[in-house]
């Protein structure tokens, strides 16, 4: 079937003005013919007919919206999950217990900047949120000078010029970088440990440059941790114009203040639960491979692409292959995972409860990086393992995923890496992610559902060649 | 410098949790040193800290949005083309007169459905517009019993069927087709052929399903043509959902009927123009390598994707390597092609002016399938030739657009190979053009800046590697 599609996209060569490209490109590494031809084009036929996968997403994000660990939504979703699992007729579908942390927002975020010393100085509005672990203010906030540093180790070096001030954290992600994750990660240090290495100096409050590509006024949520041994002082996002008008403001010379107020806190750890079902293999049942996202989200937006993508996508391989009746040899498991925003308490919890006993996981597929066209997986392995993956790629090319890079897997599945698990990551393209990722941007129509589908298409693909040929 | 980002990449592994996935994602093919890699990192340094297509893109659509051939816009166009260039310092700058068609939709487009039989049935509006090239129908418009079949070859076979009917095109995309041109071109032949079928089974008037993946209320619009040897009918797009609604009432087995106004109609004939400017070959000048898109669009829309994007394209390319200080050993060139949408006049008149005399086209690079993230290129080429792309690609990996496929280059540069030029497209990310293409839908908010630049940066490295190397 792969080889006829070809064949067809070769005879389909009409040449009208008004039609951009003639449609007969044929991939120079398309496969012809490979074992896998058949499975291929039963699961892309049904998935790209069907798109189930949006289906399930419109019902996540539509019935139940953002599912932040501990909250309603999450027990939820959770609820959904199990649900949706036995109406595929998914096998051994059941929830595991996940202790998590019970952050709330509150109701009250507000940061505006005044000049004082220039008379009858009104205060400007500044977009914000408080980052996910934040303790709040003062009930009647935080009134304090701006710092603005680029850098952790600035904020520490700081000293007496931090103390009683608030510090804002401004380092944009680096434009030149194509792949945006790798900007995230040259500036989400900011988010995490910019509060305690402004307390460090005596800092009473943080605001940090949203973590995005986009130039606009929404702000970026995201997890913060706290050190120990330094006090835990309030911590928000700023939209990236509002980053903007404040560093603009300082820039003039002026001591520019602001008024900053969260009503936000930490309440008692909650219980809740990952949520598993899966396709017994036929063959070595005990032989796991694990696909899953995870099921929480931040209460921004609708957790749309962050991460109900990578749960129905899983959700959605399974029943693909579950539907064409591909009954692999060896068990592919769907997790959905519970708290990977703030803590991570779901990927760890499930690593613990299913160390090697009667079953071994040979590998672990995280879909976590939004639902845009797949590009490939990013594959941590050992050298020979690694080459298995070479020869699978060609079988993903005609659903644009055959692209494979050294290390995957996110930090759900990264724990089972210790039980021998090669650990595997969907690479969507990446462009837009961060202009929705953790902010109210992040809604379903940001999702295209043939790019969703596809990922899922891959996922089934992929997670069936495991299973079949083994690692 | 290619190698440091890739250094970078791998040291920048945090595994936060939040942090879907850690960025050190190194692409198995990825060129460690490369003849290009300073050229690369210069053209994407820049490139993507200053974004200067989008900001031409938001020029043209913002000043002056849609430009159908023989428009007062298609002519503003025109010389928005050469300014931009004359302010670029391009070399040779000027424009090549075309003479192109003038269609003019006018101001009434109105479709509705009724059943006749059922006294007292209200009439039901149908979201159309006309078909580029469709003559208009009468001022009291056309009324008639709908007929709706799945092709042109059953539109020609209904013989007293379709006499004094509305001839209703209602076949889909396939959407088991993963490239969305590929759909396209399976379906487009109603839209091109639809009226003069149906006419020859004595037809009145002819709708056709819009040509799109998307499932919305939107018509989408493109070129349309008359067999010289069969009366002219007037011809319409239905947005997805007429198309829907109409088969659905059909389905009722109930006599359906339509009522259809138009008052497009073809002008005389105008003379327009293809835009042109250059970087002079530091050792060949004489041979040229061709880069463009085309500059009018469709009056739906501003033309955003469909082709704005292709012209800032290939204009940011020119721009990137002229401030870059690459002087290419060959000629490189932007041609803005006039008339790719309703005639190709503009890719006839350049390849007719450019006859083999004192140069020679050594190839050709079209932009016309979207601003969307590149995937790579196809390429129309001898076989001795094709394996110079295969070396070259490993530097367009960066940028994600190393895939190369067989076949390239749409209707503007396919006359250059005539004289033996190497014709190119470049093929972007395909899932969501159809949702836009030829509708009112095409609108600058559907592009994202970076996936736009990296497909500039993208035909700036391959334009500038043909230029060194020759073929």
């Amino acid at each position: 079937m792969l080889s006829s599609l070809c064949d067809l996209l070769a005879l389909i060569s009409f040449a009208f003005p008004g039609q951009p490209q003639p449609p007969n490109r044929v991939p120079v590494n398309s496969p012809v013919v490979t074992p896998y031809a058949e499975a291929s084009s039963k699961l892309s036929q049904h998935g790209l007919r069907e798109l189930g996968a949006y289906s399930l997403l419109a019902e996540l994000t539509g019935k139940i919206g953002a599912r932040l660990s501990g909250s309603p939504q999450a027990a939820a979703a959770v609820e959904w999950g199990r649900k949706t699992m036995l109406a595929q007729g998914f096998a051994n579908v059941h929830t595991e217990p996940v202790i998590v942390p019970h952050w709330v927002r509150g109701k009250i975020e507000q940061a505006s900047m005044f000049t004082p010393e220039l008379e009858g100085n009104t205060e400007q509005k500044l977009a914000i949120c408080a980052l996910g672990g934040s303790i709040g203010t003062p009930r009647e906030g935080v009134t304090a000078e701006v710092v603005e540093v680029q850098s952790l180790e600035e904020a520490r070096s700081l000293g007496e010029r931090g103390k009683g001030k608030i510090v804002f954290f401004n380092r944009r992600f680096d434009p030149t970088l194509v792949n945006t994750f790798a900007a995230y990660g040259g500036a989400v240090d900011q988010r995490h440990g910019g509060a305690s290495a402004a307390a460090s100096s005596g800092a009473v409050g943080v605001l940090v440059r949203s973590m995005t590509m986009a130039n606009d006024d929404e702000p970026h949520t995201g997890a913060m941790d706290y050190d120990a041994n330094v006090p835990k002082i309030p911590a928000a996002a700023l939209s990236a114009k509002a980053a903007d008008a404040l560093a603009s403001r300082l820039k003039t010379g002026a001591s520019v203040h602001v008024r900053l107020k969260l009503d936000c806190k930490t309440l008692p750890d909650v219980e809740s639960a990952n949520v598993v079902g899966e396709l017994i293999g036929a063959e070595k049942p005990n032989e796991v491979i694990v696909i899953g996202g995870h099921l929480d989200s931040w209460d921004k937006g609708v957790g749309a692409h962050d991460d109900g993508a990578g749960c129905v996508q899983t959700l959605e391989a399974l029943r693909l292959l579950n539907n064409a009746g591909l009954r692999p040899k060896r068990t592919i498991r769907v997790v959905l995972f519970m708290n990977e925003e703030n803590g991570g308490a779901g990927g760890r919890a499930y690593a613990e409860k299913h160390r090697p006993d009667g079953e071994r996981h040979i590998a672990a597929i995280e879909s976590d990086s939004g639902g845009f066209a797949p590009r490939g997986f990013g594959v941590t392995a050992k050298p020979e393992v690694f080459a298995r993956f070479v020869a699978w790629m060609p079988v993903l090319e005609p659903f644009g995923a055959d692209k494979l890079m050294v290390g995957g897997g996110g930090s759900d599945v990264g724990p089972l890496a210790a039980q021998g698990a090669v650990t595997i990551g969907l690479e969507p393209e990446s462009q837009r992610y961060f202009d929705y990722h953790h902010s109210n941007n992040d809604t379903l129509d940001k999702v295209n559902a043939r790019e969703l589908e596809l990922g899922a298409i891959a996922i089934a693909l992929l997670s069936y060649m495991i299973a079949e040929d083994g690692i």
